[in-house]
């Protein structure tokens, strides 16, 4: 039983990490939601989160963090994910709102206050889990592992830059060099897991309220993605996360400096792996090269199928 | 009257703005004294800060703030205020605590709240008003001015860079493309009021417990400088920001572009003024590059002289 | 028929390219052949060079180039090439020596004085190339294209940048800013065309003095690479460059805009490639993302097997 | 006697460099003339020297050199110094042309050929020297130093650099890396040697055509400073260079660490100047921070009267 706290700008992705850790309540005790202006704007993003737990009858609290990133102008990706942030399915309005606290105050006091050590799960721009460093350095003794979506050996925002990193490139700086445990899933990975209408249709299968919306949402992602990137699907990126949390075995890992440009001109915000070990500069992340399709679809539908009963 | 937070890392110079301000309580309404890491660390800083309010008999909120820039990793002082940050005279313990809110939270907290705006007094590197500002955008609106220590056309950390800029660039460009009126008070300046032997025997002949403290202030302080940058006496740098405040007109002030430059290698934490208005680039400072030196003086020994009474 | 100038530091792909380009004379009129400080120092490129005539009986005239890039200290790879630059196969010294004019110099004579224009075929770092434009501006109009091998949409001497632009970014910066047609094959591209086990022994088969000296050159130049990248067998990169000449069609080109990074501190030296259109830079390049291996190969026989007569 | 390469952009501060240097026949072999783009194209630079030394009667080759600079496209000053670069007295047409040899070629020609070291003064953009120490790397140890106008602690062309270094920064870098002795003559001192009214009046009393051309010169420059810079009169920059080899003691010299920032954002082209010894960088400059006036411009006086014989 992990202790987590999803820290996200849903986005059809995030919507789907947090269902995945929902409903494997065994494994995973979520401490709280916090959101982060990313995708779009945070308040919307705030209210997404706030919706999907509605449909999950879920009373995980959420707490809304940055509005804007450390350093840079916020920057946002309608292009990607609509004007709501996650347009597609309909969803009832939520029937209860936000906490009061702050979310980066809020990663601060859970971590400081839990027993155990904490797994921080971000899945959209670092500037959340980066205040909460900055803020109160201390907590990092009590972080087990940051296992997040950003990054890669290419880019989708920029030639060179993952849209999460690219977003506030210095709040990521301060995650990788912090010390602290991380696990990456960048776009290598995230565009091996890519919802094709193969998958849609093994989702369509499943007969339950959850499983619907996510069709939805994987149809929606799935056509900005085929008009933007020209791929044949949405790569569900964020739910790399939970995935490797439920079961890191399914992905290959590798222990590998990355750092963070923030100088480059043409380069800001690229996540520079060492996959060649050419730099001599320490380890710092454990790096996703590759997945087992197989092993990581089945479990995407068993999860699904799981709330028909 | 003018409701003001002095946020400061104490600090000789540090100490002598707290004094300042205190002493003129017609003018100023301190809402509270908040600390940063900076010249040393920042809870040596908050115990320094304690212990100049002790001595003024003084019950001005003080609130321990960041002990880290945004980005880099501290960087600290102690060449030029000793291990204590305040090195030289000797000062009773306080007799009580800082508040339990973080430094970043109060400035927020204090500003949302004022009926009237605040002006913020930085004397310190940056980071807890950046902080302030990225956590809680929206008290721009309620600030009515950031009067600040920092910078200037040459450096004094770098051959381009003065220590408070240098220590937390990034805050500094947080602060200067935040849209707020800012007076910026750098070493131009501030290498204008230095107190020589001259001064420090005009102070020294003031028979008053705080001058006596002030006194011993300056001997250590113009001592490191004498050593370390060859300059014959300590400039009060800190002090500028409250003395503009109580009167402007001693200063010669223009309304320039002020650029941090936080990609140049050796040029990290540059304040690039533009005073001959070269680069086209929107005015956003008030620069001072003059003052009235001895207006500056007599008001300075006029202030430690009313603690007489 | 090709007027071209192999512009070089061989470097055992290079002197593929050589064999290539000397044994298609119905296809190349080879002006001259510019040596430059890179794989190893100038002075032994220039020798090898020379030797790899020797072998071919050829007369083509050798003018040493730069021995040093514009603005950063020579970086040598003698990690990958071998203490002479071309470790592997004995060669016989040479009967002649390097003309006396400069590289730089035979560039700008050759392309200003030629009747039709000149392709420029550089296979090492792009220093003779950019000095020559950098020296003489007016020699651009006479440049049909400049077909280089270098770059990648990842890199080999660093995690961001290929050996050849790294080595001299800034004269990459030169060559990519000119304005000049450019065709460019870098890693994405060479690293399809590894000379396997499989291919070596097809080239032992062949039965004449320069199949044997290449059949030598590919079995070292392998097995440094199986050492240092882990790769089975040499890619040998530089003969991309006049086998596109020879025949355009077994490649797969792009156009897109390619900007070399010079600021970046883990980035210096990157081609960032807009393949995904992104940055709404104008186009620049020809960049090759593919090869018709089966084509290549046979072709790389055939005129091996050329030899025989 | 010192063998002299004067490499320039008249201009009118390098034209009074120029006759300096040519008026004292006893202390200077001048080698050659070179010209490089920089206050105008080079094509008029090149026709001002030659109408210079038209004037002087004399026989001094003129090579013309970069009309580009390294990395950069080229910027041009005619704010300053007016449409034909050294607008103002009216000059008559040269009877002879520039030389066939490039400047580049005939600075590396000239040191490598002559039996005693040579100095190199230049007062435009570094691109000449430059490009020869790229092309020519041995040249260095016949050097004996190079003499300097460019840089300072602030700048006029950005609030940070000064025009020269700014218009070809990686060609600085390449000289203030080089090892070779280097006398730095910036803003810092070249501001202390004003041609106020008061010069220019003196000037106006030497009864021979050359101070007449001074003169005139003096006007137009003089009044562009006013106008552009609000000085009160032309600082005569390049002078300040022969003025040091005829008679150092009269500046004030520093070693120093000087370091060229190419990659900062609003910094490029500065010169990093540690005056401050804060950097523990190596000392690579001998830098000018002070003048004796008087002496300056008696010695100027003598020179400008000495061809009234």
């Amino acid at each position: 039983m992990k202790n987590i706290i999803l820290d996200c700008d849903p986005g059809h992705d995030d919507a789907i990490n947090i269902i995945i850790a929902a409903a494997k309540s065994d494994a995973f005790n979520i401490l709280g939601i916090t959101t982060v202006g990313g995708n779009v704007e945070v308040e919307k993003n705030t209210l997404n989160a706030l919706k999907v737990l509605e449909l999950l009858k879920s009373d995980i609290p959420v707490y809304k963090g940055q509005s804007r990133p450390l350093v840079r102008k916020i920057e946002i990706a309608t292009e990607i994910h609509g004007e709501s942030g996650m347009d597609g399915p309909v969803l009832p309005e939520p029937t209860r709102k936000e906490e009061k606290m702050h979310g980066v105050d809020f990663i601060i006091e859970a971590v400081k206050n839990s027993k155990d050590k904490v797994t921080l799960v971000p899945t959209g721009p670092l500037t959340n889990i980066a205040m909460a460093l900055i803020k109160e350095p201390s907590i990092k003794e009590n972080i087990e592992e940051i296992v997040l979506m950003g990054g890669g050996t290419f880019g989708n925002w920029t030639p060179a830059a993952e849209f999460n990193i690219f977003v506030d490139a210095e709040a990521a700086e301060v995650v990788f060099t912090s010390g602290i445990p991380l696990a990456v899933f960048g776009l290598d990975v995230t565009h091996q897991v890519i919802a094709t209408d193969d998958i849609v249709q093994r989702v369509g299968k499943i007969d339950n309220e959850i499983a619907t919306f996510v069709k939805e949402l994987l149809i929606f992602f799935g056509q900005t993605y085929k008009d933007f990137f020209g791929i044949n699907g949405g790569p569900i990126h964020d739910a790399c996360t939970c995935m490797y949390l439920l079961n890191p075995n399914m992905f290959t890992m590798e222990d590998v400096n990355v750092t963070i440009e923030t100088k480059g001109e043409s380069t800001y915000g690229m996540t520079v792996v060492d996959l060649l070990k050419k730099t001599g500069k320490k380890e710092n992340a454990r790096f996703a090269t590759g997945v087992d399709q197989d092993v990581f679809w089945n479990t995407f539908i068993d999860i699904l199928t799981s709330f028909d009963s």
